[in-house]
């Protein structure tokens, strides 16, 4: 495989590569955060690094960044919520500030095309403003800067989406912990996965509104927002090529 | 109707309703963004305060704050994008500071529970920002806070999304300036609505990704993204009811 | 009365009326502030945005945007203090970061001219700071606007006070919530002051410094820092004229 | 004289004159501006320092803390505008926060009383600003900390103004470089005033709003707002005293 | 080995070896920048994180944190400065909020003891800062927070750099790129090491002042500090072993 | 001597001797800091000032600004520690802010060129930042500005260490409230220190990191970190008289 990570180059390799603009930089951007009893903190830096890896090993004149591994705090909805022990998030303005800043010494660089690959939802906010702010900021300097935006599972198609939940599939909203990222773990790092701790639990349910502070009752004692119990490596290896080959075929 | 917005109270009025934390304060918070050539910048406004006063009206012990007008930066999937004239937004930082400052005023009053009615989906990570980080603030002070944080069309039900969109429902995400909002604002401000000037479009599809800076050719010339031309306001009436009623129901 | 309201307007009658900024454009900025007993909190929004739509009603290419309604703190010895309930402010840098972004996203428009008419003394640092912001970004990237900032108690004439305080006049540091605000807001929306709540003081003293936290006794009882018994819808028509007159013979 | 500036102690002198919060701390605000073709750069921080000194040299348990010389941006109707060689201001937010935290750092030595003494109309709502939140900031902690904040011109009389201006008094608002301050420069630091380069100008007179970026023309040539010309030491020894003698029966 | 990476911890596991503040967490903070033409950019993040995962395994109740990747800004003295391809760096506020948050994430989990390994000088003032704000705010609500600060290369005695560089030693200084950091990286990962790629430089001097902009003409062009010709894998483990033991002692 | 010190000078001689970016503007940054039981609190500012004066008066056309006397938090290392009574510093993001703001002032008067010197280690990172923030800002404006940062101890050959310290030199690190600064401080202000007060400590030891909160006992309760006793103003003579030739061989 060809190396595509920068942080592995030498800074003369590196130059060669991105002078003139001519590579496109991909930023994974995950979070550390419970995924239930059965799996690791890491699967949201460890899958869009993943992708990114592999969408720049495919593609043409492609680098992937070191990873943020902090993220913007989980939502009870989407990831269990921020009152778990082992979630660890960053505030939005620090999210926003830092990502902002590290594009900015890319485009120091002579970089000018960005692929940001979430792997937590609640980060789109962030990432949506930093990618804003640098590019108004560069376009009043006289620079023209790219910035894609983009969450994995975004990618996945309703044939996978039928294959992968034959059951029937009750929404992105509640796959926090669940199959889609079981499987991705299952097949890219199993040493990280114990499905003998995975906990069978119902898809969740929620009322109509957000509170703050958070209700711990909303949950599962487990963490995940739906059931884990069907995930096995070939789904993750279905559903990982999918959103590679879609981001590539969007990115050429 | 019962006296419901607290900026026309005298104040020993409103201390006589808000002392020991007796009133729930709703605050609601929208944005001036385009919907298209047949309607006002102001709908995003207009809804949460009328769902706002409503719920006061029908409810007991809630107030109902001046709204915030100006809101987070549309993005092209959910209000067209921020390129149009007239969308009129402001960051994310001002957006969380200003939110913030606001309840955290309340709250010196002596107020002790909010119901944050969005109006416009792009605000939504600010004011669950503001929300978390009041939340917090006032704990490490020893004082209890709550906060509810939700946008009106998460009340609509499945009954009424089919009895609303009879030739089958787009999702809510391409409902900007269609069916949903003139449908509403036809029942609440019809001098601020002209049919005569509504554009039919396709509801709009997007690539799975967002870029910066915004695409224009990915939204249909009228900023809409799909058809308002089956609005009515008898449409409206039910959705605002449901609405009202749905917020009312779940904070009893 | 012509269409001045930008809120009112559709975003392609906007861009008609604003392109290659030949309009200028108005905001309101006050606050929600205890009056007194007998009026309402929101004086200070609704005063500026009244004249600021006389002004553009009567004037040439003026557009008034949607007010922002929560202001800075008050002080005890113009507003009566930050500890009356009811009195609802938010921090000098939220006010400052929030103005200028919408400022900021009226520049984008192509807007270049902007009329700051403020209703409500404490803003007056937040704003300058805002606006000589605004003004020195925009000219480093090349673009030159130019922003107006007043209040509008600054155009009465001392004809027009000899005739409001036949008694004489103690000065604006203490009119608030006096004769000169509840003359106004009795013109404008009398349903929104009540006489007989009102409460006779005399102009408040203050000793030559301030000190925080603010000391209540400092002020009277009703919050007023001078009586408003001798307050006429008469004497609201006079000094409203003569605000709205002034405006426009500096403007044109 | 007593040692009173803070600077000139040890710190365990020091801490002996302020153990258990024994001391008022006097901390003097000024600002680098101009004042004419007469005149120092500095007399915004040489006066309220002087000023200090005298009332904690006569006073009890009062020392002077090094004075912060950059202030907030001169405005043209109070110091002539922030366009003019040498002066040197800083933002609202940049005053704001290095006062605050130099209050900060003075409570966290056990002090709790402060007394700031301002020489520059324009920072007041910065320092006030300061005040509030350090107050706030130090409640939510248990402590219980008080701010006096004075601009030293507030505290001359009408006698006062009498005998220095026998010719009639335009007011505060246009006393920059002029009679007021040239005076008391005068009798402090005659060096650093040169009556042969002093210009004699009318008292300016502006329209009523504020306009930016500032307009050169408002101001006479000179910098200052009014003529210096009647300045004497006389007349600044007697306004001093005044000041002096003013705060102290005011702080004991 | 034991399992110390918190990362690869399932939220329950992690819950059980944190109850009750009783693990310490070792946070490693490095860099993304050029260490010469031999050698990859990631130096200061795989250094300290390697330090910090061997701690924790021979260390009691220890676990590591996720590394920050991205630190501030390389000088021109210590880090070859900020202008060369692939150093990647962010601001001091952005560093200093994401670490602050990081570490209030990691109390909230029940955490109060920190070690922060730092891999880059110039991270160290804004490590400085995250941990001296966390630690007065933690204490101002009652929470007890305790925060070791350390860079690895302070653990290294005389005797070993006696043996390192047996030619004499020039400094910690100069050491970027040199016989130090290429000696642990051919220890740890030679694979990201081309000692063929290596340039022989005279260890760099400097006038005694800095100056911005940078003055590239002050580093030698292959980007190191100081030949790292002599750098040895066993050079690397002696150095290693010495830094690892040295802060186990300190820490029990 | 030339009248050198801007704060002194009218705005039209400031204007003749700066116009064009003629000159170059020295500006010097200390802290209000213990320095042990015999010294006053403000060495670090009057050092560096009295410096400055010298290479402006000696040197062609420099000219010095008012010092910032509030620096960035004393460390235990380097200075004692932030927790003595009258040390007195401000936070990272307040000291970087001012000092931008007063460079940006002195920008905006056409200057080009500048000189920080320091006499605080503490403040090195904040200035740095500062200076890089504004170097950057101004060259996306199209202004060139260079920023020399330097520390005067810097300035002292071994041969005058050798001279001053004929007993052994421990180090920089140690010579807080040392006979470095004892010495200066005797030859200028004699005044300010008093020898029968000075404690004869050894030079302090630590351990190889930093703690936070930090530990008292690291220090000598007199709060210097090496003896002052050998100081004498003739060393004190020595060292000053080889700072300033050596700044200024090093800008002419």
């Amino acid at each position: 495989m060809k190396n595509v990570k920068i942080e592995n180059l030498d800074w003369i390799t590196y130059q060669e590569l991105t002078e003139s603009g001519k590579s496109r930089i991909i930023l994974p951007i995950g979070a550390i955060e419970q995924h239930g009893p059965h799996m690791s903190l890491n699967p949201d830096v460890l899958i869009p690094s993943h992708i990114g890896e592999q969408v720049a090993a495919r593609g043409d004149k492609i680098l992937v960044a070191p990873p943020i591994s902090y993220g913007y705090k989980s939502q009870v909805k989407s990831g269990g919520g921020n009152f778990f022990p082992g979630t660890t998030c960053v505030s939005a303005s620090s999210l926003e500030h830092y990502v902002f800043d590290v594009l900015q010494a890319y485009v120091n660089h002579g970089n000018r095309e960005f692929i940001l690959i979430n792997g937590h939802f609640e980060n789109s906010m962030c990432l949506c403003e930093a990618a804003d702010k640098l590019v108004n900021k560069c376009k009043s300097e006289g620079i023209s800067v790219k910035v894609y935006l983009l969450s994995y599972w975004d990618f996945i198609s309703e044939a996978t989406i039928a294959k992968v939940f034959p059951d029937g599939f009750t929404g992105w909203a509640v796959e926090h912990g669940g199959v889609l990222e079981t499987s991705i773990m299952l097949k890219l790092h199993p040493e990280l996965v114990d499905m003998s701790k995975a906990v069978d639990v119902e898809p969740a349910t929620f009322p109509p509104y957000d509170v703050f502070p958070p209700d711990p009752s909303w949950v599962a004692p487990s963490g995940t927002l739906s059931s884990p119990l069907k995930a096995t490596a070939e789904k993750g290896e279905l559903i990982l090529e999918e959103c590679i080959s879609g981001i590539l075929s969007h990115l050429n």
